[in-house]
């Protein structure tokens, strides 16, 4: 398979940015909106068998849902200090963090690429930094049974929360 | 928790679109960037015990990605009728779809909600419609258990499908 670039074009920059490409995927010619999106990290936080998930207001679907703990990777920072940070700011704690898993969140026009992280010997973090301005979080400590449960009964509705849960669970 | 939506802008219109809110949560205002897209389905086929996955190049990452069989609701459709529609074109099967579930594909910044299907008693389909014009396809059959492999030895690096199989291999 041969891919030629023939132009992109940023059509908007911001936090999240769009561009749009056009290329030739063997020989024929396609255009296509990309939303450039920073990479990213989630993690699995377990916490005495249970999971510590959290509950947030999106606006994009206009709803609050339970999540697993997530964000930016911010200019400068490793996956695992995103992931530390995100950690103390999201539940309030530190851990031990191991890589997980890695995987791109909507790659038919995304860019984002999120790395999962699970995290164990969870302490209270001693100094909790301040959140982004737009979270406004509740933490649920969830067993791993419920967490997956509530994979299936519509309680969590966010993919990267589901395919966390499950490969936690699968592996644990 | 209140929400008050201050200022909805649209800043780029395409087949995916751009708006900026300006909302205040418990009074404090936020300012977000929302990417508008369609609702989707996505199809877990299972056809003698395996799974018909997906194939193909995806400019965003840049890399050729093995998924579920998937793609937009197009206006006019119901979500069945689209993972009829889609079935027909990626995998060239019709068969006995299930709803099975739904989730978001990236809540944090963005609208799509993704409907999950399972589909059984496959058959090849009579007349097998155009593909979109991106779409370069090469179907894999894979058994559920190599499917589980690949979701945690890095060869499905995609949320939705590693979601779907996981999902499904713990209901199957």
């Amino acid at each position: 398979m041969q891919v030629r670039v023939i132009e992109s074009k940023k059509v908007y920059s911001g936090a999240i940015s769009m561009r749009r490409d056009r290329f030739a995927i063997n020989g024929r010619v396609v255009e296509k909106e990309i939303v450039e999106h920073l990479p990213s990290v989630g993690i699995v936080a377990v916490r005495e068998g249970s999971l510590l998930l959290v509950e947030q207001y999106r606006r994009a679907p206009d709803m609050t849902l339970l999540e697993i703990p997530a964000g930016k990777i911010e200019q400068g920072e490793t996956p695992r200090q995103a992931a530390v940070r995100e950690m103390n700011e999201e539940i309030g704690y530190a851990g031990r963090l191991k890589p997980f898993l890695k995987w791109y969140m909507a790659p038919g026009y995304d860019t984002e690429l999120m790395h999962l992280f699970v995290a164990t010997d969870l302490k209270k973090a001693k100094e909790r930094r301040d959140m982004d301005d737009d979270e406004n979080i509740v933490v649920r400590k969830v067993t791993l049974a419920t967490a997956v449960k509530k994979c299936f009964n519509g309680e969590i509705r966010d993919a990267k929360t589901i395919a966390a849960i499950l490969a936690y669970s699968h592996s644990a």
